[in-house]
């Protein structure tokens, strides 16, 4: 680590700032819209904020530092931090009258596109705010995306899907190609995004509600513009609109672009597509069998139902129609491990994800079979592809992060004062970047705000962990990283 | 697999029952001694049972098979199941009326030194039933010493106290040694317990109750012959008996064995011992400053207390000297994740382990300084050791499956109606050999008697492919596994 490189870092933050600031310009002009007087508190925060970030790019501009891993480590954590911080200032001075702690989990929540809020009264809320905590999940779900893409298997962190684009791409690096990459990922997401919004508008929603929802979804956010997220809305084609869109935010985005640049779909092959849209499959059934057992309602309604919800937590979105944790105690067990799982790499979700998932089968299966044949070789497969020990040994180290930082959050929750279910589930929907919890506070009917700041404090940072898939984050906290 | 394989298993497993009836005479003795009428049913079951596995080895004798790892495999599994299904016919024919699935869960939980109890009013019992119990546990502690020391090692599965014991025996192969080994190990455990049993006298309890409490105690099992386990004697000397001897319990029989053998304690630099210490210190230390904190009760009762129940969960024992769960959210959910961990390889506790723990850590260091330096060889220690590939990968492996089958079964739990807690801690307990759950239900004071008859089989089935390490039972589902 040297000078140079955490000036650059520093610099490439500023310049975030910058957009950030820039940003802030579409909630000021929603509120001027709407006649509404926040336009005010926006316009200052990004007069403020832009001045401070164009200084602290004018102190730390120069020669850039050459491109490095730990330049990439550093960027991606400042990056995340920024957006965070500055996310959090409109919330903080707007007239809501949110603490700072506050200011800063519904900002983390939104930046890492989890969904959790400390707001309430949200149907009557100045729209310039709900349009804020809107983007900073949009702009959350683009980041995360590039950082899946591009950023991660440069790192050599969860590089699956840029593995796969590579493969797919014989011959080609799509770093060559990174002006079109980029063009077709903007195109698609906001394509998307319109066409979510069209379809919600369509099937009922205001256009503000459609925009600000459609906005969420494909981010896999779970922000609502409602107290009652889609219950608000009683509508089965929203419902199901909500699902697909959620479900096509869970999927790798890389697939999407090839077929946007390319014109061809080879990369569906990818196996972890089968084994995410197979959880969500057989996850809906099993809840729409339980729901029909113990409500007997009708089969259309039940099985819309249990895939909306099953969707949104699989997907790590975190919206709901109705409070699930009602559903039986079976329906509450599956929710809460389904928290843990997520949907693929190089999507906007978060979680374990479906190529870990894929990857820890086929480890499993070859563990078996070396007990039997120790002294053959057991490879494990992906598709069509040999997976390297390398990778298997990153996916299995990963797990054991992942069940580590939920227990140890868990037992910081608990010593807040939290109920055990509440610790448990809250620190794994934070973790993995859901959004709800299990049991009457953090439930999907319930609401963050009445913990305490201790505990907002912990889910913010277990958020931010999950999102940069753990291992980002605690390298900084190597002494090797810091060293010359 | 070939019919001999089969054959020579069955054989080994019918000489197993005709201990098993051999053992019978132990209560049969017992109730005789004091005058209870149950002697009979002993006797009878040790007739029959003697008969039945008599003309089982008649008919399975012949020239052994080779001895091969599918051999190993399938005696494991067979004997653990001819212990369970014999061990539970006393219970099934005493006069408690207890149902098949009690007996057998009854049964399983004692022979895989679990400790959880279907049966209540132990204060008032026919000495006979409790006596099986305690023997039954105490058949189950040298079973998983044995396989834990000499078995596993030799299938490739947890094979870490060998690997030890061997490193410090350069140059001497302890089979060589095997009797001298068994006689050391016997010597060591009878007398143990014999000395356990004498403490708890001396302090205060009855000969029928030191004896039986000192037979659960060394083996981790945690059945007490009172439906309040520790709590009826309150007394701190029988309490710091309980806990050292516990304490010992977890650690790996290889140290001691090798101390009478060699009159030398080097082993004690096995890594694992310091974690497993540490993390009954710290967990002690961290109960102690809650309860203080909360109750504010005495130095001395608090700390005696803490360490108590933690050491009885950590060396998956479950003895309780109090209802814990009563100490706050920060003590539940500690002593929650306190069920997944267990003592070191080559004790009779069960759980993740010890040595799993530190190359755990050890894998998490390397991976974080390879994302540094990813062309540097980032080698595992393992005390002066270097931990070979393959051993970490196993020891991940594991992590995750036991991750997994503590899901499925929550979630199966959760579908027979319990609610969430519930299933999650009856899950671990179950799974990790602990014993008592969290909640109402399952908890240090409850009982597990009011679960349905498939709860009961779930559990059973946890506690078993806990006790033999997953892996072993998981290998006879393999297709390969059954292939000649």
């Amino acid at each position: 680590m040297n000078g140079q490189t955490i000036r650059s870092a520093i610099f490439i933050a500023a310049i975030s700032g910058i957009y950030m600031a820039v940003a802030m310009f579409v909630p000021a002009i929603v509120d001027l819209y709407y006649s509404n007087d926040d336009w005010k508190l926006f316009a200052l925060c990004a007069f403020f904020i832009g001045g401070a970030s164009f200084a602290a790019a004018l102190a730390t501009r120069g020669n850039p530092a050459p491109f490095s891993k730990r330049l990439g480590f550093l960027v991606v954590n400042l990056l995340w931090l920024t957006l965070t911080v500055i996310g959090a200032i409109p919330f903080y001075l707007s007239p809501l009258g949110l603490s700072f702690a506050d200011a800063l989990f519904e900002s983390t929540s939104a930046v890492t596109s989890t969904g959790a809020t400390v707001i309430s009264g949200l149907d009557h809320m100045a729209p310039g705010i709900l349009m804020w905590r809107s983007l900073l999940i949009w702009i959350g779900g683009v980041g995360i995306v590039a950082l899946g893409l591009l950023i991660l298997p440069f790192l050599r962190i969860g590089g699956f899907s840029y593995f796969r684009m590579e493969s797919s791409d014989t011959g080609e690096r799509p770093f060559a190609r990174f002006a079109v990459f980029v063009r077709a990922f903007f195109a698609i997401y906001i394509g998307l995004t319109t066409l979510c919004a069209i379809l919600y508008g369509t099937f009922g929603m205001g256009v503000f509600d459609a925009v600000n929802h459609a906005m969420s979804t494909i981010a896999t956010g779970g922000f609502s513009t409602r107290d009652a997220s889609f219950a608000a809305f009683d509508s089965l084609p929203i419902l199901w609109t909500a699902t697909i869109f959620m479900t096509i935010g869970g999927m790798p985005f890389s697939i999407l672009i090839l077929f946007a640049v390319k014109g061809r779909l080879d990369s569906l092959r990818d196996p972890q597509i089968a084994t995410y849209l197979m959880i969500i499959l057989i996850a809906t059934l099993a809840v729409t069998v339980a729901l029909r057992v113990s409500t007997g309602g009708s089969f259309a309604q039940t099985f819309s139902h249990a895939a909306f919800n099953v969707a949104s937590v699989v997907t790590t979105t975190g919206f709901s129609s109705a409070d699930y944790t009602q559903w039986g105690s079976f329906v509450v067990s599956l929710f809460f491990f389904l928290t843990f799982l997520g949907g693929c790499s190089g999507s906007t979700s978060g979680g374990l994800k479906a190529y870990r998932i894929v990857i820890l089968i086929g480890a499993v299966r070859a563990g078996i079979r070396r007990l039997i044949y120790p002294n053959a070789i057991h490879s494990i497969r992906y598709g069509a592809m040999t997976v390297e020990a390398d990778m298997v040994r990153s996916v299995l180290l990963f797990l054991g992060l992942y069940i580590f930082l939920w227990a140890a959050g868990s037992i910081a929750l608990a010593a807040t004062g939290l109920d055990l279910e509440t610790a448990l589930s809250g620190s794994i929907t934070a973790l993995a970047n859901v959004g709800p919890g299990i049991g009457r506070i953090i439930g999907p009917s319930g609401n963050f705000a009445v913990l305490s700041d201790t505990s907002k404090l912990i889910l913010s940072a277990l958020m931010l962990l999950g999102r940069l898939e753990i291992f980002v984050v605690l390298v900084l906290f190597s002494p090797a990283f810091w060293r010359s």
